[in-house]
């Protein structure tokens, strides 16, 4: 690639043309020791040949030339990330994890745990149960361990990224009532859904429009409770986590607001800001906000888009606590994490590239 | 003013020239039996001429010259509206009332009911209490009679107006649990923040972001409270509302999304969506939409844009029952409720105008 | 439809689910002598059942479910407005004349006035040469008296409208220099690319963007070099204009910057706004502005939005005038103006239903 | 500032708070030779201290504190940048220069070469005359020697930059018709207005609008008509230039579209395409876009928004040739072409911290 940067080690991109896929060759073309060398796509040639706006806009480098997938050439890279559909990439990562390379999946393949919860989930027996127990879902904050060792990371969702960074320490520490629900509204940027053109992506269906989705039925909801663990059930063995997805008229970013009851009556908002301060005082991308003093001091999509960093503020509000949380959907909750995975797994300093 | 239409009523709009009093303009030209004979702000001419974008936009008719803010002319027409910043509405709501004419209020100065909790809410004594103590609080599907019989009515805020709609009859039928929390995360347009420059309004600042504000300190809190009425409050008397505004990147409308506990076990999104068809069935300007049968058959923004309905959907979701409501917070939130409650004080039918 | 207006014309929408369509059915359910009552869509119905979030936002009327094309039924109605793709409209408009209604075409099958103009534009022959004979180029303010007798009317272009209103008034009174270029730089909404999702309508490609296309090539040059007639070709007989439209990250309207030469040096801005002030004094629908005071007095999108308006102003700059006009794509430039025009042809007041 | 970085540069911002000091500050940030060590604003600090979104979006780096303007500073440093106000620069700019410091100036003050030119354009005699002979017009690919030896750069405007770097090359040709008006129809983002909140700002009248302003007075009319030199006037004496911006509904970027006369009748767009691309071969920041062979073809903001780069398309048109640019107005048409001048000044690279 650029030859007047020293990097070392060499990367595939699987799926290289769609909006993560774009986010991961940016992110590489200013990592200093990790470039992208290979840049996959399974759509047509011709596809691209007939010049969308993006086409354009992307302003490929050199060797960023968009190759027809071929899994006989992971042999020549250090890792692999997969950016294909949610079912399309347990194949591929079978055989890049055979040719050796470490590889992060930033589709839902491996996210789920258990062969069962994805079958019921998807509908269809999952295609490589041997992988789908190996890999490690890699939250890295909070996996930074099993991920340095992993073969096979499963990169986690955006939705599940954005409420699990503010929940666990709190479940961790049993400062949310047990047996009550936790609600996660969720706000995504279009992005989400993707590049290819839908009724849902047309311009006239997303600006100055806002809409739930998917409610009681997102599949994000299984990635939630499962990672969210056993203090996310019940004592009767249900899933206490409501999550609601909304579709914004904005691109990138997600906020999400929780509503959760304190443990006892002398948890508030300072306790938890404590306990979240605690543990993410060492964390490079993870920012707790001090109390409010001023109405706009929350997390907000501004201030995270484009980076891999997730904002966190909390606020007593009636009998609940209040949880905010923004983080960029295609940085921290796609390209950026997946880029930290990397770092880990690779043995580079985990911050590398995005900062 | 359009001498060519059978007005035979006349109505003031004070506070004509902020977004509120503009939808009323554009209401009332195309009303059949009321007519905006006299708009009036307290602007300076001078902010007039100065020539904002809006002046252009607003394309005024002939009679719509906006004069100076003028209490002797109440006597000239039937209704008042008043679109005055809070705080400044009270006088001006007395001398309409003392001129006979019938008064709806757009502001918060008499929607809390007591002088007790105007003055916990805004710090300060409420200026005219014997008024405060016979406005009506005019969500006229559920104050319809009170509000035919007023002289001076409080239209209800745009938040609060999203959120009772869906929940009052629920409440009233016992459907929610007692003590759980009643959670109402709203997204709104920025509109509601109002014409002033503000860094809030400022393009920069709304475009592509989304956050929350007053999280647990929202004036429309006190508001939503009082009108929930008893069934809003836990058995040791506290407040059950956790309320939440979010700003959208959007000019016009509110989406609002309800966390509830049903009562009893059988209580399901069925239960509550019939109890909503039933109780809404003669309503020209609320809709209960169907059971989801495609994901993207919830209320959003677009479908309530420029009306003045309220689409409201029900949905199970874990423990939990799923509320979503939209309205355009410029008409059922503010200008159309006030004509909907000004159609009644003045024996006109109720949605005269609004269709 | 609705029963209780005293509707007497009956029309039918031929396209009537996509952006045309669909205006054209809120501007007939407002109208109080024309209804829309056959609502016609060559889309399966499967395709609406399926429920794209517009489904749900149109909220369709009584009566406006959405039928199938069944050229059998114009006998049932008075007029018929064909909003079907470009090279599809021909055949369903000879039926419709056959069976004696008035038809607006709203696509551009009839607009180019001789079959071999058609041809060279569209490179295949038109289908029926004896309706583009008869047909009328629909621009109302400048050809009333042959729309209110014909029986097919081409509704003009969205740009070619926004063009030809300023334009056409300074040609026929020699104002604009012979020989020297015309010049159109229109920035256009989005809405114009059409209902069907595509690259061009992806949020993603339209938000905070902006680009030319269509540079020297635009279909709808030739339609605009048509009307502008003999004073638009230089002594050579070459076409004098310079047309090239942008997309704006906007969903509709139309705003046309046009750079012209005066025809002699006593010509300037203010002889130019003369003309134009007399040429439209009469017309309910064109509004040439006065002489800029403040910087903001211009056409722009916001005034004209929802509007059957085409506002004007006229500037000198350095050599040349520049006129700016700013129009609703979809209702001067597609479904208001086609009302108009139906009302001409049906001996109804013109600017009935769109006030 | 951050130690870990080799900076071996030192600069100060004033006026480090406005969209073009927090976006240099942003590109110091990852500029690898030199960084901002005085970020000073002459607001307040309650002003920052009262909390705007910005304030809390722009996680201002340690040792980003806003001081105080302090002039006495400048020794400190090696280069200075001013993003004051038009007419608050020359005296900030002298002291800086008196101390030693290379200076950037992103205001107007100093880039309209003469006294003369200055009192016409502002209505009040330069302050520092002197100063305004010495300085550099900062247009880095015209000249990058000049620049090298400056004490004093004046950066140059945003509309400026966009309609120079394609006009200068064909003009110098002689590929440009004489005596013919050469127009620039400009669409640029609403960041150009600022930061401070004003109706022009506010989002009610950005989105979803579109609209020209300043036609015919505009002050980088005569910043132009300067620099585009001896060929921008005809025989006359007269300039040429016709220049009309528009503001479009979107944050940042400028798209210009050109329309000027061939020189003869075998100048076409293929030989104003190769002269620019000869003229920019080597130039890191200008790319010259191929014949369209696609509709999309064209430069876009899309495509340049947060770079330094410039796209420049060129197309036949009828009778004229049509140009279009496209710059990120915050980068190259001021933050970014700021450190490309300063790098210059300082024997850096000239690119370096900038791709």
């Amino acid at each position: 690639m650029s030859g007047s940067k020293p990097h070392n080690r060499r990367a595939a991109i699987v799926g290289a043309t769609g909006f993560a896929g774009r986010e991961l060759r940016q992110l590489l073309a200013r990592h200093p020791s990790l470039s992208c060398t290979i840049a996959m796509s399974s759509r047509t040639p011709d596809a691209h040949a007939t010049g969308s706006p993006l086409a354009a806009a992307e302003s490929p480098a050199p060797g960023h030339d968009i190759e027809p997938l071929d899994t006989s050439r992971f042999g020549e890279v250090d890792g692999v990330f997969l950016c294909t559909p949610h079912g399309k990439a347990s194949a591929v990562a079978k055989a890049a994890v055979a040719a050796g390379a470490r590889v992060v999946d930033l589709s839902a393949d491996f996210r789920l745990g258990t062969c069962d919860r994805y079958e019921t989930t998807y509908g269809t027996p999952h295609p490589e149960p041997d992988l789908l127990a190996e890999a490690v879902y890699g939250l890295t904050e909070h996996a930074r361990s099993q991920v340095s060792q992993a073969r096979l990371v499963a990169n986690p969702g955006c939705y599940p990224t954005s409420i699990l960074l503010p929940l666990l320490p709190l479940l961790a520490q049993g400062l949310v009532a047990s047996d009550s629900p936790i609600i996660a509204d969720s706000k995504s940027g279009v992005s989400g859904a993707g590049k290819s053109p839908s009724d849902t992506t047309h311009y006239a269906n997303v600006h100055e429009n806002c809409r739930a989705y998917g409610i009681g039925s997102h599949r994000h909801a299984p990635e939630i409770e499962l990672h969210a663990g056993a203090a996310a059930t019940d004592s009767a063995g249900n899933s206490r986590i409501v999550f609601t997805p909304h579709l914004l008229p904005a691109f990138r970013g997600i906020l999400t607001t929780m509503y959760v009851q304190p443990a006892t009556a002398d948890v508030t908002a300072a306790t938890m800001r404590s306990c979240l301060h605690e543990r993410y005082a060492d964390e490079a991308f993870v920012r707790v906000l001090p109390a409010a003093t001023h109405k706009t001091d929350s997390p907000q999509l501004r201030c995270v888009q484009g980076s891999n960093r997730c904002h966190i503020a909390v606020h007593d509000s009636g009998p609940l606590i209040v949880l905010t949380s923004a983080i960029d959907n295609l940085v921290k909750g796609a390209a950026g994490q997946a880029v930290q995975n990397m770092n880990c797994m690779l043995g580079l300093p985990e911050s590398e590239g995005l900062t």
